[in-house]
Protein backbone atom coordinates (compact mmCIF):
# COMPACT_ATOMS: atom_id res chain seq x y z
CA UNK A 1 0.00 0.00 0.00
CA UNK A 2 1.27 3.45 -0.78
CA UNK A 3 2.31 6.20 1.84
CA UNK A 4 -0.19 8.96 2.15
CA UNK A 5 0.49 12.30 3.46
CA UNK A 6 -2.19 14.23 4.74
CA UNK A 7 -1.03 17.09 5.64
CA UNK A 8 -2.98 20.20 7.52
CA UNK A 9 -1.28 23.69 7.16
CA UNK A 10 -2.60 26.89 9.38
CA UNK A 11 -2.31 30.86 9.87
CA UNK A 12 1.27 30.63 10.63
CA UNK A 13 2.42 30.01 7.13
CA UNK A 14 -0.50 30.96 5.23
CA UNK A 15 -0.76 34.63 6.86
CA UNK A 16 3.51 34.52 5.97
CA UNK A 17 4.18 34.71 2.27
CA UNK A 18 8.01 33.21 2.28
CA UNK A 19 7.17 31.01 4.60
CA UNK A 20 4.21 29.41 2.52
CA UNK A 21 6.58 29.69 -0.80
CA UNK A 22 9.60 27.52 1.39
CA UNK A 23 6.54 25.06 2.35
CA UNK A 24 5.10 24.63 -0.59
CA UNK A 25 8.35 24.47 -2.26
CA UNK A 26 9.48 21.30 -0.16
CA UNK A 27 5.81 19.77 -0.05
CA UNK A 28 5.82 19.84 -4.22
CA UNK A 29 9.28 17.26 -3.36
CA UNK A 30 7.25 14.60 -1.82
CA UNK A 31 7.11 11.77 -3.40
CA UNK A 32 4.13 9.88 -3.71
CA UNK A 33 0.15 10.77 -2.82
CA UNK A 34 -0.14 13.78 -0.97
CA UNK A 35 -3.04 16.24 0.28
CA UNK A 36 -3.03 19.62 1.47
CA UNK A 37 -5.52 21.23 3.64
CA UNK A 38 -4.96 24.17 4.59
CA UNK A 39 -6.88 27.05 7.34
CA UNK A 40 -7.75 30.80 7.10
CA UNK A 41 -5.46 32.26 8.93
CA UNK A 42 -6.41 36.23 9.33
CA UNK A 43 -7.13 37.16 5.90
CA UNK A 44 -11.03 36.36 6.65
CA UNK A 45 -10.98 38.63 9.71
CA UNK A 46 -9.59 41.36 7.69
CA UNK A 47 -11.60 41.47 4.69
CA UNK A 48 -14.47 41.77 7.33
CA UNK A 49 -13.08 44.71 8.55
CA UNK A 50 -12.39 45.91 4.91
CA UNK A 51 -16.15 45.43 4.46
CA UNK A 52 -17.10 46.50 7.94
CA UNK A 53 -18.69 43.56 8.41
CA UNK A 54 -18.64 42.52 12.28
CA UNK A 55 -16.46 39.44 13.61
CA UNK A 56 -17.89 36.96 16.63
CA UNK A 57 -15.64 34.52 17.62
CA UNK A 58 -16.28 32.10 20.60
CA UNK A 59 -13.86 29.97 21.74
CA UNK A 60 -11.70 31.06 19.30
CA UNK A 61 -14.44 29.40 16.49
CA UNK A 62 -15.65 32.03 13.93
CA UNK A 63 -19.89 32.46 14.58
CA UNK A 64 -21.05 32.18 11.08
CA UNK A 65 -23.62 34.02 9.40
CA UNK A 66 -24.39 34.43 5.53
CA UNK A 67 -22.00 37.19 4.92
CA UNK A 68 -19.00 35.80 7.04
CA UNK A 69 -19.79 32.47 4.79
CA UNK A 70 -19.65 34.26 2.01
CA UNK A 71 -16.30 36.14 3.35
CA UNK A 72 -14.93 32.82 4.48
CA UNK A 73 -15.75 30.88 0.78
CA UNK A 74 -14.17 33.66 -1.21
CA UNK A 75 -11.07 33.97 1.30
CA UNK A 76 -10.26 30.60 1.81
CA UNK A 77 -12.11 28.57 -1.22
CA UNK A 78 -10.74 31.59 -3.43
CA UNK A 79 -8.17 33.64 -2.80
CA UNK A 80 -5.94 31.27 -0.16
CA UNK A 81 -6.64 28.13 -2.14
CA UNK A 82 -6.18 29.39 -5.86
CA UNK A 83 -2.88 31.16 -4.65
CA UNK A 84 -1.74 27.87 -3.08
CA UNK A 85 -3.13 25.85 -6.42
CA UNK A 86 -1.15 27.94 -8.32
CA UNK A 87 2.12 27.98 -6.64
CA UNK A 88 2.16 24.45 -6.44
CA UNK A 89 2.02 24.38 -10.25
CA UNK A 90 4.66 26.37 -10.11
CA UNK A 91 6.76 24.02 -8.86
CA UNK A 92 5.32 21.26 -11.23
CA UNK A 93 3.33 19.92 -8.40
CA UNK A 94 -0.33 19.18 -10.57
CA UNK A 95 -2.33 20.39 -7.60
CA UNK A 96 -6.32 20.37 -7.72
CA UNK A 97 -8.57 23.12 -5.38
CA UNK A 98 -11.62 21.86 -3.69
CA UNK A 99 -14.33 22.72 -0.93
CA UNK A 100 -16.11 20.05 0.66
CA UNK A 101 -18.65 20.46 -2.22
CA UNK A 102 -16.43 20.19 -5.16
CA UNK A 103 -16.88 16.07 -5.91
CA UNK A 104 -19.45 15.82 -3.26
CA UNK A 105 -16.09 14.99 -1.32
CA UNK A 106 -17.09 16.52 2.29
CA UNK A 107 -20.83 16.30 3.30
CA UNK A 108 -21.58 18.06 6.56
CA UNK A 109 -24.54 19.20 8.76
CA UNK A 110 -25.05 22.43 9.93
CA UNK A 111 -24.10 22.49 13.86
CA UNK A 112 -26.89 22.22 15.89
CA UNK A 113 -27.63 24.69 18.52
CA UNK A 114 -27.19 24.40 22.04
CA UNK A 115 -25.55 27.00 24.58
CA UNK A 116 -24.14 28.86 21.20
CA UNK A 117 -25.64 29.08 17.80
CA UNK A 118 -22.44 29.16 15.33
CA UNK A 119 -24.61 30.02 12.57
CA UNK A 120 -23.33 28.51 9.19
CA UNK A 121 -20.73 26.28 10.65
CA UNK A 122 -20.83 22.39 9.72
CA UNK A 123 -19.99 19.30 11.57
CA UNK A 124 -18.65 16.39 9.12
CA UNK A 125 -20.69 13.84 8.20
CA UNK A 126 -19.04 11.78 5.22
CA UNK A 127 -16.03 11.87 3.27
CA UNK A 128 -16.51 10.71 -0.66
CA UNK A 129 -13.21 9.29 -1.52
CA UNK A 130 -14.08 8.20 -5.00
CA UNK A 131 -12.79 11.45 -6.54
CA UNK A 132 -9.93 11.92 -4.20
CA UNK A 133 -9.20 8.33 -5.15
CA UNK A 134 -9.12 9.14 -9.04
CA UNK A 135 -7.31 12.23 -8.45
CA UNK A 136 -4.38 10.44 -5.66
CA UNK A 137 -4.34 7.28 -8.68
CA UNK A 138 -3.21 10.19 -11.44
CA UNK A 139 -0.20 11.72 -9.63
CA UNK A 140 -3.22 15.13 -9.10
CA UNK A 141 -2.83 16.62 -5.54
CA UNK A 142 -5.65 17.61 -3.83
CA UNK A 143 -5.56 21.00 -1.98
CA UNK A 144 -8.33 21.72 0.46
CA UNK A 145 -9.76 24.94 1.98
CA UNK A 146 -12.46 24.05 5.18
CA UNK A 147 -15.58 24.77 3.58
CA UNK A 148 -17.89 21.88 2.99
CA UNK A 149 -21.70 21.44 2.26
CA UNK A 150 -25.27 19.24 2.94
CA UNK A 151 -25.22 18.21 -0.18
CA UNK A 152 -28.43 20.30 0.15
CA UNK A 153 -27.23 23.08 -1.58
CA UNK A 154 -25.65 24.84 1.23
CA UNK A 155 -22.06 26.03 2.03
CA UNK A 156 -20.73 25.53 5.86
CA UNK A 157 -17.83 26.83 7.20
CA UNK A 158 -16.27 23.94 8.61
CA UNK A 159 -13.32 23.41 11.47
CA UNK A 160 -10.02 22.63 8.95
CA UNK A 161 -8.51 20.18 11.49
CA UNK A 162 -11.91 18.34 11.30
CA UNK A 163 -11.92 18.31 7.72
CA UNK A 164 -8.11 16.61 7.84
CA UNK A 165 -8.86 14.38 9.84
CA UNK A 166 -11.81 12.83 8.54
CA UNK A 167 -9.95 13.05 4.85
CA UNK A 168 -7.18 11.18 6.44
CA UNK A 169 -9.86 8.71 7.92
CA UNK A 170 -11.73 8.19 4.70
CA UNK A 171 -8.40 7.23 2.96
CA UNK A 172 -6.84 5.23 5.46
CA UNK A 173 -8.06 1.77 4.28
CA UNK A 174 -6.94 2.60 0.19
CA UNK A 175 -3.51 4.22 1.54
CA UNK A 176 -1.36 3.65 4.76
CA UNK A 177 -1.85 7.26 5.73
CA UNK A 178 0.18 9.81 7.78
CA UNK A 179 -1.78 12.95 8.93
CA UNK A 180 0.19 15.79 9.93
CA UNK A 181 -1.04 18.61 11.67
CA UNK A 182 1.42 21.94 11.04
CA UNK A 183 1.43 24.99 13.15
CA UNK A 184 3.79 27.51 14.69
CA UNK A 185 4.75 25.69 17.85
CA UNK A 186 7.27 22.56 18.07
CA UNK A 187 4.61 20.12 19.15
CA UNK A 188 2.64 20.08 21.96
CA UNK A 189 4.65 21.98 24.97
CA UNK A 190 4.77 20.91 28.62
CA UNK A 191 5.12 24.52 28.94
CA UNK A 192 3.30 27.03 26.66
CA UNK A 193 6.65 29.61 26.78
CA UNK A 194 9.15 26.94 26.80
CA UNK A 195 9.54 25.64 22.82
CA UNK A 196 12.07 23.17 24.02
CA UNK A 197 9.31 21.03 26.39
CA UNK A 198 7.83 19.38 23.68
CA UNK A 199 5.62 16.50 24.52
CA UNK A 200 7.87 13.88 22.16
CA UNK A 201 4.48 10.77 22.45
CA UNK A 202 0.78 11.31 23.33
CA UNK A 203 -0.93 8.24 24.52
CA UNK A 204 -4.50 8.21 25.15
CA UNK A 205 -3.38 7.42 28.87
CA UNK A 206 -1.29 10.38 29.16
CA UNK A 207 -3.70 12.49 27.22
CA UNK A 208 -6.11 12.16 29.99
CA UNK A 209 -3.59 13.28 32.38
CA UNK A 210 -2.68 15.86 30.51
CA UNK A 211 -6.35 17.03 30.31
CA UNK A 212 -6.64 16.80 33.76
CA UNK A 213 -3.52 19.07 34.63
CA UNK A 214 -4.88 21.71 32.53
CA UNK A 215 -1.35 21.10 30.48
CA UNK A 216 -3.55 20.39 27.17
CA UNK A 217 -6.35 23.18 27.09
CA UNK A 218 -8.29 25.79 25.13
CA UNK A 219 -8.30 25.49 21.28
CA UNK A 220 -5.46 22.40 21.61
CA UNK A 221 -8.29 20.23 22.55
CA UNK A 222 -10.56 20.05 19.49
CA UNK A 223 -7.05 19.76 17.79
CA UNK A 224 -6.16 16.19 20.29
CA UNK A 225 -9.31 15.12 19.84
CA UNK A 226 -9.06 15.02 15.83
CA UNK A 227 -5.55 13.06 16.33
CA UNK A 228 -7.14 10.57 18.86
CA UNK A 229 -9.96 10.15 16.35
CA UNK A 230 -7.44 9.72 13.51
CA UNK A 231 -5.05 7.24 15.33
CA UNK A 232 -7.95 4.89 16.65
CA UNK A 233 -9.15 4.91 13.17
CA UNK A 234 -6.53 3.23 11.27
CA UNK A 235 -4.33 6.15 10.43
CA UNK A 236 -0.86 4.82 11.07
CA UNK A 237 1.25 8.01 12.12
CA UNK A 238 -0.17 11.85 13.48
CA UNK A 239 2.47 14.07 14.00
CA UNK A 240 1.81 17.71 15.19
CA UNK A 241 4.22 20.43 14.92
CA UNK A 242 6.19 23.09 12.59
CA UNK A 243 5.82 22.44 9.00
CA UNK A 244 8.99 21.61 8.91
CA UNK A 245 8.30 18.32 10.18
CA UNK A 246 6.81 16.85 7.10
CA UNK A 247 10.16 16.73 5.42
CA UNK A 248 12.80 16.88 8.56
CA UNK A 249 12.51 13.86 10.73
CA UNK A 250 14.89 14.93 12.78
CA UNK A 251 13.42 17.88 14.37
CA UNK A 252 11.16 17.53 17.77
CA UNK A 253 7.26 17.35 17.35
CA UNK A 254 4.93 15.44 18.94
CA UNK A 255 3.80 12.08 17.97
CA UNK A 256 -0.07 10.66 19.11
CA UNK A 257 -0.07 7.24 19.76
CA UNK A 258 -2.54 4.67 21.21
CA UNK B 1 -18.30 9.87 -30.06
CA UNK B 2 -20.40 10.92 -27.18
CA UNK B 3 -22.35 14.58 -26.89
CA UNK B 4 -20.04 17.16 -24.62
CA UNK B 5 -22.23 20.55 -23.87
CA UNK B 6 -20.16 23.30 -23.16
CA UNK B 7 -21.97 26.05 -21.54
CA UNK B 8 -21.31 29.45 -20.37
CA UNK B 9 -23.62 31.74 -18.73
CA UNK B 10 -22.92 35.48 -17.70
CA UNK B 11 -24.22 38.01 -15.42
CA UNK B 12 -27.85 38.06 -16.00
CA UNK B 13 -28.20 34.88 -14.93
CA UNK B 14 -25.40 34.54 -11.82
CA UNK B 15 -26.49 37.88 -10.52
CA UNK B 16 -30.32 36.42 -10.57
CA UNK B 17 -30.61 33.99 -7.67
CA UNK B 18 -34.04 32.71 -9.09
CA UNK B 19 -32.75 32.25 -12.77
CA UNK B 20 -29.37 30.86 -11.89
CA UNK B 21 -31.64 28.35 -9.71
CA UNK B 22 -33.78 27.41 -12.64
CA UNK B 23 -30.70 27.15 -14.98
CA UNK B 24 -28.99 24.73 -12.71
CA UNK B 25 -31.68 22.50 -12.46
CA UNK B 26 -32.15 22.17 -15.80
CA UNK B 27 -28.39 21.72 -16.49
CA UNK B 28 -28.11 19.27 -14.29
CA UNK B 29 -30.86 17.34 -16.10
CA UNK B 30 -28.40 17.05 -19.32
CA UNK B 31 -27.58 13.59 -20.78
CA UNK B 32 -23.86 13.14 -21.04
CA UNK B 33 -21.32 14.85 -20.52
CA UNK B 34 -21.11 18.52 -19.65
CA UNK B 35 -18.87 21.51 -18.84
CA UNK B 36 -20.12 24.78 -17.47
CA UNK B 37 -18.44 28.09 -17.42
CA UNK B 38 -19.65 31.05 -15.81
CA UNK B 39 -18.49 35.02 -15.29
CA UNK B 40 -19.30 37.18 -12.86
CA UNK B 41 -21.42 39.28 -13.05
CA UNK B 42 -21.92 42.45 -11.16
CA UNK B 43 -20.68 40.85 -7.61
CA UNK B 44 -16.99 41.53 -8.80
CA UNK B 45 -18.04 45.31 -8.97
CA UNK B 46 -20.02 45.29 -5.86
CA UNK B 47 -17.08 44.15 -3.55
CA UNK B 48 -14.96 46.36 -4.67
CA UNK B 49 -17.22 49.39 -3.77
CA UNK B 50 -17.46 47.74 0.09
CA UNK B 51 -13.78 47.52 -0.07
CA UNK B 52 -13.73 51.08 -1.28
CA UNK B 53 -11.38 49.87 -4.21
CA UNK B 54 -11.42 52.00 -7.46
CA UNK B 55 -13.31 50.16 -10.65
CA UNK B 56 -11.42 50.77 -14.00
CA UNK B 57 -13.17 49.56 -16.91
CA UNK B 58 -12.04 50.14 -20.37
CA UNK B 59 -14.23 49.03 -23.66
CA UNK B 60 -15.84 46.95 -20.67
CA UNK B 61 -13.39 44.96 -19.59
CA UNK B 62 -11.79 45.35 -16.36
CA UNK B 63 -8.35 46.55 -15.01
CA UNK B 64 -7.13 44.18 -13.21
CA UNK B 65 -4.25 45.11 -10.30
CA UNK B 66 -2.91 42.88 -7.22
CA UNK B 67 -6.44 43.68 -5.29
CA UNK B 68 -8.75 43.70 -8.05
CA UNK B 69 -7.42 40.43 -8.83
CA UNK B 70 -7.87 39.70 -5.37
CA UNK B 71 -11.35 40.28 -5.71
CA UNK B 72 -12.14 38.31 -8.67
CA UNK B 73 -10.28 35.31 -7.38
CA UNK B 74 -12.41 35.24 -4.23
CA UNK B 75 -16.16 36.38 -6.09
CA UNK B 76 -15.53 34.25 -9.36
CA UNK B 77 -13.42 30.95 -8.03
CA UNK B 78 -14.96 31.25 -4.19
CA UNK B 79 -18.66 32.44 -3.91
CA UNK B 80 -20.38 32.15 -7.28
CA UNK B 81 -18.28 28.91 -8.26
CA UNK B 82 -18.07 27.24 -4.94
CA UNK B 83 -22.25 28.31 -4.61
CA UNK B 84 -22.85 26.57 -8.38
CA UNK B 85 -21.16 23.79 -7.14
CA UNK B 86 -23.33 23.16 -3.84
CA UNK B 87 -26.45 24.14 -5.68
CA UNK B 88 -25.48 21.28 -8.53
CA UNK B 89 -24.47 18.89 -6.24
CA UNK B 90 -28.15 19.34 -4.47
CA UNK B 91 -29.35 18.39 -7.81
CA UNK B 92 -27.56 15.13 -7.84
CA UNK B 93 -24.68 16.65 -10.46
CA UNK B 94 -21.58 15.68 -9.05
CA UNK B 95 -20.31 18.95 -10.26
CA UNK B 96 -16.20 19.69 -9.22
CA UNK B 97 -15.55 24.02 -8.93
CA UNK B 98 -12.33 24.76 -10.91
CA UNK B 99 -10.05 27.71 -12.13
CA UNK B 100 -7.60 27.50 -14.76
CA UNK B 101 -4.69 26.93 -12.03
CA UNK B 102 -6.24 23.65 -10.98
CA UNK B 103 -5.05 20.84 -12.71
CA UNK B 104 -2.82 23.32 -14.79
CA UNK B 105 -6.38 23.19 -17.23
CA UNK B 106 -5.86 26.63 -18.69
CA UNK B 107 -2.96 28.43 -19.02
CA UNK B 108 -2.75 32.11 -20.22
CA UNK B 109 -0.04 34.80 -20.55
CA UNK B 110 0.02 38.13 -19.17
CA UNK B 111 -1.58 40.06 -21.48
CA UNK B 112 1.31 42.78 -23.18
CA UNK B 113 0.97 46.11 -22.65
CA UNK B 114 -0.07 47.83 -26.12
CA UNK B 115 -2.51 50.85 -25.81
CA UNK B 116 -3.67 50.16 -22.66
CA UNK B 117 -2.41 48.17 -19.70
CA UNK B 118 -4.86 45.34 -18.26
CA UNK B 119 -2.74 45.08 -15.63
CA UNK B 120 -2.74 41.40 -14.45
CA UNK B 121 -4.97 39.57 -16.91
CA UNK B 122 -4.64 36.36 -19.25
CA UNK B 123 -4.54 35.18 -22.75
CA UNK B 124 -5.38 31.81 -23.00
CA UNK B 125 -2.09 30.28 -23.98
CA UNK B 126 -2.48 26.46 -23.77
CA UNK B 127 -5.99 23.73 -22.50
CA UNK B 128 -4.79 20.92 -20.97
CA UNK B 129 -7.59 17.98 -21.66
CA UNK B 130 -5.87 15.05 -19.20
CA UNK B 131 -7.87 15.98 -16.04
CA UNK B 132 -11.14 17.15 -17.73
CA UNK B 133 -11.16 13.79 -19.89
CA UNK B 134 -11.11 12.10 -16.44
CA UNK B 135 -13.50 13.51 -14.71
CA UNK B 136 -16.01 13.71 -18.07
CA UNK B 137 -15.43 10.28 -18.22
CA UNK B 138 -16.26 9.63 -14.36
CA UNK B 139 -19.22 11.12 -14.85
CA UNK B 140 -18.11 14.23 -12.57
CA UNK B 141 -18.98 17.83 -14.36
CA UNK B 142 -16.60 20.43 -14.18
CA UNK B 143 -17.33 23.55 -13.42
CA UNK B 144 -15.11 26.53 -14.62
CA UNK B 145 -14.24 30.29 -13.27
CA UNK B 146 -12.40 32.35 -15.57
CA UNK B 147 -9.35 33.12 -13.87
CA UNK B 148 -6.25 31.21 -15.15
CA UNK B 149 -2.69 31.15 -14.16
CA UNK B 150 0.77 31.47 -16.26
CA UNK B 151 2.16 27.97 -14.61
CA UNK B 152 4.71 30.67 -13.05
CA UNK B 153 2.50 31.31 -9.93
CA UNK B 154 0.49 33.72 -11.07
CA UNK B 155 -2.86 33.69 -11.51
CA UNK B 156 -4.60 35.86 -13.83
CA UNK B 157 -7.93 37.55 -14.87
CA UNK B 158 -9.16 35.93 -18.05
CA UNK B 159 -12.46 36.72 -20.70
CA UNK B 160 -14.94 33.77 -19.57
CA UNK B 161 -16.08 33.66 -23.07
CA UNK B 162 -12.35 32.52 -24.39
CA UNK B 163 -11.95 30.38 -21.41
CA UNK B 164 -15.55 28.60 -22.99
CA UNK B 165 -14.15 28.41 -26.30
CA UNK B 166 -10.82 27.57 -25.44
CA UNK B 167 -12.07 24.63 -23.44
CA UNK B 168 -14.42 23.57 -26.27
CA UNK B 169 -11.96 23.24 -28.66
CA UNK B 170 -9.24 21.49 -26.38
CA UNK B 171 -11.89 18.87 -26.13
CA UNK B 172 -13.23 18.60 -29.56
CA UNK B 173 -11.42 15.86 -30.55
CA UNK B 174 -12.24 13.79 -27.70
CA UNK B 175 -15.93 14.84 -28.26
CA UNK B 176 -18.43 16.32 -30.17
CA UNK B 177 -18.49 19.41 -28.87
CA UNK B 178 -21.41 21.88 -28.77
CA UNK B 179 -20.91 25.15 -27.63
CA UNK B 180 -23.40 27.44 -25.59
CA UNK B 181 -22.85 31.13 -25.17
CA UNK B 182 -25.85 32.24 -22.52
CA UNK B 183 -26.91 35.93 -22.02
CA UNK B 184 -29.39 38.13 -21.37
CA UNK B 185 -31.11 38.14 -25.01
CA UNK B 186 -32.42 36.34 -27.43
CA UNK B 187 -29.10 35.54 -30.07
CA UNK B 188 -27.58 38.40 -31.65
CA UNK B 189 -29.79 40.62 -33.04
CA UNK B 190 -30.33 42.61 -36.04
CA UNK B 191 -31.71 45.63 -33.98
CA UNK B 192 -30.69 45.67 -30.63
CA UNK B 193 -33.84 47.36 -29.04
CA UNK B 194 -36.23 44.44 -30.85
CA UNK B 195 -35.87 40.81 -29.25
CA UNK B 196 -37.52 39.49 -32.32
CA UNK B 197 -34.72 40.36 -34.50
CA UNK B 198 -32.48 37.25 -34.19
CA UNK B 199 -30.02 36.75 -36.64
CA UNK B 200 -30.70 32.74 -36.53
CA UNK B 201 -27.79 32.01 -38.49
CA UNK B 202 -24.33 33.69 -39.04
CA UNK B 203 -21.54 32.41 -41.27
CA UNK B 204 -18.34 34.18 -42.04
CA UNK B 205 -19.38 35.75 -44.69
CA UNK B 206 -22.33 37.83 -43.37
CA UNK B 207 -20.29 38.11 -39.62
CA UNK B 208 -18.27 40.30 -42.28
CA UNK B 209 -21.07 42.28 -43.10
CA UNK B 210 -22.73 42.67 -40.42
CA UNK B 211 -19.50 44.24 -38.38
CA UNK B 212 -19.60 46.20 -41.64
CA UNK B 213 -22.76 47.76 -40.91
CA UNK B 214 -22.01 48.50 -37.51
CA UNK B 215 -24.85 45.84 -36.63
CA UNK B 216 -22.07 43.40 -34.97
CA UNK B 217 -19.94 46.09 -32.46
CA UNK B 218 -18.70 46.20 -29.01
CA UNK B 219 -19.05 44.00 -26.85
CA UNK B 220 -20.36 41.29 -29.19
CA UNK B 221 -17.44 41.34 -31.26
CA UNK B 222 -14.63 39.42 -28.83
CA UNK B 223 -18.05 37.05 -28.34
CA UNK B 224 -18.62 36.54 -31.84
CA UNK B 225 -14.46 36.01 -32.67
CA UNK B 226 -14.76 33.41 -29.61
CA UNK B 227 -17.08 31.72 -31.63
CA UNK B 228 -16.01 31.74 -35.39
CA UNK B 229 -12.57 30.69 -33.50
CA UNK B 230 -14.21 27.68 -32.19
CA UNK B 231 -16.41 26.73 -35.20
CA UNK B 232 -13.21 26.62 -37.26
CA UNK B 233 -11.50 24.22 -34.47
CA UNK B 234 -13.99 21.35 -34.82
CA UNK B 235 -16.58 22.27 -32.90
CA UNK B 236 -19.75 21.24 -34.52
CA UNK B 237 -22.43 23.62 -33.15
CA UNK B 238 -21.84 26.76 -31.51
CA UNK B 239 -25.38 28.95 -30.67
CA UNK B 240 -25.69 32.08 -28.79
CA UNK B 241 -28.95 32.69 -27.16
CA UNK B 242 -31.22 32.73 -23.60
CA UNK B 243 -29.86 30.17 -21.06
CA UNK B 244 -33.13 27.50 -21.97
CA UNK B 245 -31.63 26.99 -25.80
CA UNK B 246 -29.35 24.81 -23.85
CA UNK B 247 -32.88 22.42 -23.20
CA UNK B 248 -35.25 23.96 -25.40
CA UNK B 249 -34.22 24.08 -29.56
CA UNK B 250 -37.96 25.15 -30.16
CA UNK B 251 -36.40 28.99 -28.67
CA UNK B 252 -35.49 31.56 -31.48
CA UNK B 253 -30.75 31.85 -30.77
CA UNK B 254 -28.28 32.33 -33.57
CA UNK B 255 -26.41 29.77 -35.02
CA UNK B 256 -22.86 30.50 -36.31
CA UNK B 257 -21.87 28.63 -39.15
CA UNK B 258 -18.66 28.36 -41.10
Amino acid sequence: MAVLKVVKIGGNIIDNEIMLQNFLLEFSKIKGPRILIHGGGKLATQLANKMQVEVNMVDGRRVTDAITLDIATMVYAGKINKNIVAKLQANNCNAIGLSGADGNCVISKKRPVKTIDYGLVGDVVKVNIEILELLLHSNITPVFCAITHDKQGQLLNTNADTVASEIAIGLANVFETELYYCFGKNGVLEDVNNEDSVIETITTERYKGLKEKGIIANGMLPKLNNCFRAIQNNIKTVCIGKPEIVFNKTLKYTTIQK
